[in-house]
């Protein structure tokens, strides 16, 4: 069924961790992980060349050639490639390592020569799927990696082959690693703007005829914001973090950039805010709404007993059999001319009463 | 029907948004932008001059020849005019994508030699539609930008056209733009003094009758009270920032000013506390009393059970059909003189007596 | 009614504000302000005078020849005599602005050569209404601000009419406002006092037999306790500022008296803060007592409607009128010679076997 | 009965305040003090006395001799007597106001040459009476000044009374305090813990039988541990001000064991913070559960209504006394050889197949 | 039975404290503590030796030759033993109490020559039973304290026997330190994430059916969940702690390695608040379930009720006995030819029409 459909079960945001206990710095393999694939993008100021499906040689023979350099790794199953890749960029052990144990929280972390940010997307706007986007840069290179094939890169990547004037060719790794954060902040915009559209919807549809389903839903999405709202937190302290501290490799131009950055997700985080606002309103209006009719239902069942109830006595006094032949005084309605009109005219005028005086007391 | 027009939708508190990784800066108009009038009021302290319907010729012009320069644009769908503007005061393309993008959180960003503040304005009172306003401003200028016509600048506009001593002339730019911003602040007094209003008819209509459509009612409130806690904290927080840094282009004098709007700022989100703290106890009262109101009705049921249960019971009892002919053990009483009449008089006793013990327990 | 006395209107702590958009620091006189009478008290260490019905004449003749003056304004009518005793004292137009339009937040303002202390004092026990109390004071002079008759500050005209020593006569004029500033704070421990025996009393009441007009009791109780808090922590903000800043018209020594004063706000925070608890607790405690009886009024109803339908459906079974005659099969119980006993014993067995498996499960 | 004790009157922790607007330092009895009582010890590292019911005269002889002197004021009756004990000491006016006017909130306050500590200690278990007292302690003086008789400080004076090496006698006033202070903040812990006991019983009783009294014990524990929150915080914050602060008179030394005391503090308020929330989770837990029980009995009734209702109105229809004379088509039925048998089976089946519809749906 | 297995009595998290005005420094053993054992392992960077039950002569044999002793004391009961290590290593007395009082809130204290550092570990998953893990470490020891047996520390042995090069062994006392507290941290994941399966099988348990006992337990998951939160949150501030001092003992490089933990301590938070807010979810899914069920139950009531009370209240009118002897106005229908089957079609109709009106009125 449709409904089924929309409570189906969510991808959890599982933290992959290595053997407690183990040695900090091991990069152990997630068995799930995809076959890494690399794609280099070498840049200069002229003159751009993206190369797919690149090689560890291709990386060394390119590096030191152009200004800046982007290696894009998706897929971390192979650990020995990661590796060889932290060893050209002097990448950090620690860092390396939680590339590998995806689920982390969002965060900066700052070394001699570069910069780790992690990052997380949304992988799948159906089923609130996050893939983890860890991004380190330098002076001349940024090294991303990505879970899976799919990412927000594809708007970077057109711009990098935008023709001349071009930012992104001029303005250093600093600025591609602002714009590749900056795409990935921006892609939480429209999956939140969907789920507010559907709240909007629910809402519409509840006040019209509420039922058990919204209530459902309106749990389900309030989770759901609960989850970003945990997403988007870290992501904004990271920013700030970028923000405030002072290295080398982060030009001070950039960080009017990366402000801008920070702007969005203060956004983002504002309208998460409004929607879980919005969703515990309606959740409390939704109970008050079944409350409410529930209590219509028993008004109406008390309204019908408390009418059916007298009159069913009184038939049931007529229904007597006191035998009026042993006395006068048994019974004697039950031989009168009139007995019968006059007895159905009177259970008449009592419900009458009755439904006047539910009127009067605004039951009705 | 009336209730249902108090429901009406309001209209969402939108963010427009360039599309995903597109570049920063870029200035993308939005369809439904009105078209863009500007308004030029040249300010020395000794006279004043307004230009409606300016041109970029007049602002060219005059420009330089006034101590202080007000240009407001109303409507953002010209974008080349906007990038114009943009160019000859020098404002900062960031900001500029800020003022197209309507619907940023207040903020006050400084730049080299101007600030760039955003605002949002309530635009009409009763579908809680906003609507941004950005101002910039410099040592001698002061350019404003709406998203449509309707402002609260009215009373500035009178009281730049005032005899002498004018401080708003005399001042320069950075009171002027106080004075513009003051008023964005003000004019949130008279929408939220209106809903504190409504609360209290509520309020009092519900210890009359209480209704369902009294709490929808309440939630729509608390809704907007909700929403107006969101706009009025981060136009606290910018007015804040305004005062604390220290930039060549506003004057200590003024910040005493500003404080005065921050204060007000701090009022305005009292009342809307205030409000909140009322409506959530409004709402749990509706709960509390229509509870009471159901379990009155569960009360009167019972009782109403409770009496004609036995009564019934017992008409049935001599409602059966045992022979009285083939046992003097069967049902005598029905052959007895007074049978009938005590038989009325026995239940009589019976529903009296569960009055009383009704009355004693309080239920009655 | 008694009851529907305790839920009068209160009066709303309304913000008087000039038109939006007015210029600054423009006075505008509320039209429901009293006419402004001036008290003035002229303070030396060995004598004082008391002038009332002061007018600006006695001000200026007065002010300069004694050590400390302290002026009392009662009303807000008179905008002339109010600028022109902000002349005299040299006090700023936007704190002048905020002595008119009353329901200020209480805070602090520190000017060059005076300070400018807004609080709020509770006029009316019994409608907690509002006033606002304007306090100004520099090395020489304190001048006050009321909205009606009636201050708290009478102990404080008594104890500098007291004998020799007398600290109030000394040690000048930031003691002065200390005392005055010390008896608005004290004159809020009757009212919430009383509101704690009033808590107590309904809570009494309450676990005795609950009551639904209680329920809106601790409602009103709780909203009075909401504003006390709004009210008392920026009074308690404002303390603490007049601590902490430097300015070379508060003494060291006061401020030593100041802290005492803050210490007397924290603790009135502290007992509305316990009062609230107290209350959102009753209030939840009410609830859970009224669903309580209404579970206890179902379980009743559920017990009588188990023994008796059952009972009714028996005597519903030998009032049917098949005919014995027709057939042997035909109830023949209805002709037995022991039918009618035998039937009234086997309904009363039902009904005891009923009642003993409603005590076994422990619903009666 | 047992449960009305259960819920008697606690004594409110009240604060005693001087009449609104006097002289701040002036001591005014409380009418219910007790009488005060003097005890000083005094002590140096080889030897120490104790005299009980000491006299001004007896501190006047021996305050001098002695390397540390301890005096315990029990009972505030006698302003002379500690204004007196204020003059020799020369403690604060201040500080000596708070001390006649129990009921402050914990709290250090610094002087030149002493500080002042207010603690609240927990005097009567069982209805929750605090008492409070107050430390003064300077370079060699410790005075305390308690209510009633009745104080943790037994272990102390043991411990002074101990054999040597003793850390009491050698190290100074400044930890005797420590030693003072401690002991009153470790004397909450048997009450909170035997709260927690509490607790742990209600919640045992609860699972196995729900009544609406644990309702009451449980609010009431809630309020308990409402109040003790309220009395710990601040003392948390006074020992936190007391290691942040440098004063000559407070080794550093000494600042290791006040440490100590934070942590203990920090653990009782963990110890409340759990309680608070354990509450308030079975409070929600005791609503759902006579909520579930509510929800039994109805669908309890519910079943013997829908089984019994279509059965009554089956005999009501073979109770019509539609005369089978008149016409073949009036009731034949009665007339049937097996009707009344016939009539009877079909009542059952239609009983059966309630039940066992009600065995599908999971009623029963 | 299964159920009441699930929700047996956790071990309470309780605080050993010494008797209330003990002298602090103190050891009492807890009668309950287990005896000690020693297990001592000698680390160089070349080799490593390990000695299980280690006597005090073991100790002070080999402790001045091995660059890094790591001492292990299991079980608290052998208090001269713990006295004699902490005169060993010179250790601070109340952290030695600290260590003997388990139940301590996690924490890092600095001393001169060592930092103390109080875990809390899961002991065993099933019934939430904590376990204090104090460490020590300095220059070149490090001494951890247990209370029983059992630890997370088997993985760091196995690190420390494993082949060479062998961070462990050469980067000193605070790498070995950090190995350790890393491992009680990264404990937490096995039983949080378990939590975590429980809860999403409750949860599609309870979408298919409702059930009384899942409300239990999702009570206790959430009491489990704020347990958790009470230790995961000072043990982040004491994480916090470790890296922000400048101790000699802990060298920069290690310092990394502790925000790393850090991180992880963050998650788990991260993981646990999430867990929380799902319960709280899911607890008011559950009760509006639940509310939904009894409204069904209800609705369903009403409807039978409402369709068999009229039918009754017919059968019962042609159940009157007025005499159609006595006058042609008596109940003519009975003698009418067709009147029982009218009767009978009436009936029908009048219970079609009300299953009509309740489709209509979407109640069926």
């Amino acid at each position: 069924m449709a409904k089924a459909e929309g409570v189906k079960k969510r991808a959890p945001v599982k933290t992959r961790r290595p053997p407690v206990g183990a040695s900090p710095g091991t990069l152990i393999a997630d068995p799930a992980a995809r076959r890494s694939e690399l794609r280099l993008t070498l840049i200069s100021p002229e003159k751009f060349k993206t190369i797919d499906k690149a090689s560890i040689d291709d990386l060394n023979t390119h590096c030191d050639n152009w200004p800046v350099v982007w290696l894009d790794c998706t897929g971390l199953a192979n650990i020995q490639l990661i590796e060889e890749i932290g060893r050209i960029f002097n990448l950090h052990p620690l860092a390396l390592e939680d590339v590998v144990n995806t689920g982390q929280r969002p965060k900066v972390d700052f070394f001699e020569d570069h910069a780790f940010v992690v990052m997380r997307m949304i992988d799948d706007v159906k089923v609130h799927r996050y893939e983890q986007i860890a991004v380190f840069f330098g002076r001349n290179f940024v090294v991303t990696f990505q879970e899976r094939e799919g990412d927000p890169f594809d708007p970077v990547r057109k711009r990098i082959a935008a023709s001349l004037p071009n930012r992104l060719r001029v303005r250093g790794a600093d600025y591609l690693a602002y714009a590749l954060i900056d795409s990935i902040v921006d892609s939480y915009f429209p999956p939140i703007e969907a789920a507010s559209e559907e709240v909007d919807g629910i809402e519409d549809e509840m006040l019209n005829t509420p039922h058990k389903h919204q209530m459902r839903q309106l749990h389900e999405l309030r989770r759901d914001a609960n989850v970003l709202k945990g997403v988007l937190w870290p992501m904004r302290d990271a920013l700030a973090t970028l923000i405030r501290n002072d290295v080398p490799y982060v030009k001070p131009e950039t960080k009017i950039f990366f402000n801008d950055t920070l702007d969005h997700a203060l956004r983002l985080i504002e309208l998460v805010e409004n929607q879980r606002d919005m969703l515990t309103g309606l959740i409390e209006m939704h109970l008050s709404l079944s409350q409410a009719r529930t209590n219509d239902v028993i008004s109406y069942l008390t309204i019908v007993s408390v009418i059916f109830m007298p009159l069913t006595f009184l038939v049931g006094i007529w229904g007597m059999n006191f035998d009026p032949e042993s006395s006068p005084w048994n019974m004697p309605e039950l031989k009168a001319y009139y007995g019968y009109p006059a007895s159905l005219l009177f259970m008449l005028a009592v419900a009458v009463g009755l439904i006047v005086f539910f009127k009067r007391r605004k039951w009705l």
